[in-house]
């Protein structure tokens, strides 16, 4: 039985030279293990004159990825370029043409899931994103398949390894959210324009696609209620440790009987929480359902090698595929469902207030609160005077209340501002 | 197309019991999200006039497994009576036949893996274990599909929920062995009958199967060094503590140039380490590997629901198969490898000594040491005159050298007993 299948690259960046240095230098490995003869035959880059690290004849490479799709030679596609133009039209023709494709792009299946799945599902070939969410870490396989029948009430994690290290940094050093982000940079843990992992955008792809996998029902990227972490101070990370918290920006994909929803946004966390010990670039998902109880995976949520690692399980899966001529991806059927909205979601918050330390001020803030119908757990005073600070912490209330007593609270004569709002992530109410 | 797939069980224990009672609850929901419409047609049962927790017609259960395995209505068949034999042979007649098989059966894996596999090989079928290692934790298929590409060096975990049980009691509450069993007993974490559990016994079956699918060998379980937890006292847990270590019933598959091996053995663990963290029956597993770095999956090792949500996620894969008319399973080939004996592999030992407190012993006991190539990292006497004891911590040395150190000490007037010996599992020398 012929085992070659030829495998053509759109992008050979970070993740796809490492995959393509891979594939060459362990090619006898990969075979005696799966069988397989795996063979580079076509990569389009920007610029074929570059020098790259891996080791391939100049001919196959070259400037147009529409060629790569189309060669005859190329039986399935690894499309590493990312961003959605033109990434999606590509993908699009390759599971057209009855090529199976495998992805590591995030923001791609957040935006175009369904119709790319649509399209792999007619062709009856894989689209497979392993990589797509936590880097290296398996967790798109177990999601859609060992838990495919589970009824998964709620996913929450670290899945972006850039704001988790600025975080880590921040609250272990002290460092202002700046310097963190400028060292972050230096090390390649961030890009030159890090906003779409600084704003939460990137995460918010990730729990778009995990939502969507783990509840069965489509949920767009712009479904996502997203918020960075660009406002956080190393202050207000001080004062979480105070109050015996850790801050890291957490994914969430809930169902409630009223429906599904996902967030991205800074969260407070117990200190013990294992969550709250993932440090640096680590990323880290709970899965939990009514019968798993609770899962944990954790492992490096970026970097070439990890996520190279998991486009090669997908590259090995989809040319099996190939040799048996049957689709191995799961076909998990999408059904409409209702989205809460997020100001209905019920959240904790921590509030930071600049105020007027005056007789009555307390009195005149829990009022507001009180209005809005949230009740306060605790409140803690720092400092004294006019430079006296309140810390405060909500019971759980809708974010409309929240919103709506934070708001008013801008009215008050003796709030000089407000400082900081993050939500607070704990068991109780 | 007809999404229809006969089911036929062989075994309606916990774990079948609870699997039936969900294909049945929730079939309207497996359905939406799979498409799959799945009809338990034949169970297996050794006295079909019990009462069960399910509820199927009285007719099609039978005492006869050899009939569900035949019934031309059963397309596929799940094994979860458990043990090997009749076992075995009814799912090797199942795969002869071109049904696939799902199974939870650890043991029957570990004995008789390459043969079934072969058979299932040979039929083009899958045989599905996911439940077999980890009960609802996903780890096979990680292993098998998403890391297929890996050159895994390295898998740690704590794989026994009953054994982890015991010894969180026994580390928290200062209980000593046989109460914590007991209690185990008693809270259906322990089998009226332990010993496949408390001897390692059951731990070793996991790390052969975890020793060959990692790395491409089939490591049979008589090829696993294993030692259980009878003979762990509370005082050598509350030694340990001192020591700033927690125990734990470990299981090891690890590559090195020289071979791989597998073996199960209690290990003390620093207590900052993510796996002395873990209580109670929760399962974790480590795996390393030189581009994925460190990989952590935790969640339920035992129990109905969570082992039943295994096999189910299997049940869908193998009837996916079914109607794709292609084996899903990844096909790992295997090859011979080297397997390092455990007595060359090099470990630390935590040694507790009752010596008589005489001038002079400590020298005599350091020159035993010596005289078989060990060095003392550590030693510290607790009490005083003849009820003196010695903890003793070594550097790494092979086994065969820490055997025979201890050996000599027998020998030693000034030695009344050796108390116990427990590896040291940390990353200094």
């Amino acid at each position: 039985m012929d085992t070659t299948v030829g495998i053509g690259l759109l992008g050979a960046g970070t993740i796809g030279g490492t995959l393509i240095r891979r594939l060459v230098q362990e090619h006898d490995a990969i075979a005696t293990k799966t069988g397989l003869d795996l063979q580079v035959r076509r990569v389009a880059v920007r610029d074929p004159a570059k020098r790259r690290a891996f080791d391939l004849p100049a001919e196959l490479l070259t400037s147009d990825p529409a060629a790569v799709v189309a060669d005859p030679a190329v039986q399935l596609i690894v499309e590493v370029m990312g961003g959605q133009t033109p990434a999606g039209d590509l993908v699009l023709s390759a599971l057209r043409a009855g090529k199976p494709v495998v992805t590591a792009n995030k923001a791609l299946i957040a935006a175009r899931g369904p119709e790319l799945i649509a399209a792999a599902e007619e062709s009856g070939v894989s689209l497979l994103f392993e990589a797509a969410v936590g880097g290296g870490i398996p967790i798109i396989r177990p999601l859609s398949e060992t838990l495919a029948g589970e009824q998964v009430e709620r996913v929450v994690g670290i899945v972006n390894g850039t704001t988790n290290f600025i975080l880590t940094k921040m609250a272990e050093e002290g460092a202002d959210y700046a310097t963190a982000l400028a060292e972050a940079q230096e090390l390649g843990y961030a890009e030159p324009d890090p906003t779409a992992d600084v704003s939460g955008a990137d995460a918010a792809d990730k729990a778009a696609i995990l939502a969507s996998l783990a509840f069965g029902t489509w949920v767009g990227p712009d479904q996502v209620y997203h918020e960075g972490i660009e406002n956080l101070s190393a202050e207000d990370l001080a004062y979480a440790a105070e109050l015996g918290y850790v801050v890291k920006l957490l994914a969430f994909a809930v169902r409630t009987p009223a429906g599904v929803s996902a967030r991205v946004h800074p969260a407070m966390l117990p200190a013990d929480h294992p969550l709250a010990t993932i440090r640096g670039a680590t990323n880290a998902i709970f899965i939990e359902g009514p019968s798993i109880g609770e899962l944990l995976f954790a492992g490096p949520g970026a970097g070439g090698e990890p996520t190279a690692t998991a486009v090669l399980g997908d590259v090995i899966d989809a040319a099996r595929e190939l040799l048996a001529g049957a689709q191995v991806a799961p076909r998990i059927q999408f059904s409409p469902s209702a989205l809460v909205d997020f100001g209905d979601i019920t959240t904790k918050w921590y509030v930071r207030l600049e105020v007027a330390d005056r007789p009555g001020v307390l009195s005149r803030i829990a009022g507001e609160f009180g209005r809005a119908d949230v009740s306060i757990k605790s409140v803690r005073q720092e400092g004294e005077g006019e430079g006296a600070v309140l810390l405060i912490v909500t019971h759980r209330a809708p974010e409309v209340r929240q919103r709506a007593a934070v708001q008013s609270l801008h009215d008050l004569d003796e709030v000089r501002s407000v400082g900081a709002v993050i939500r607070v992530e704990s068991a109780e109410a």
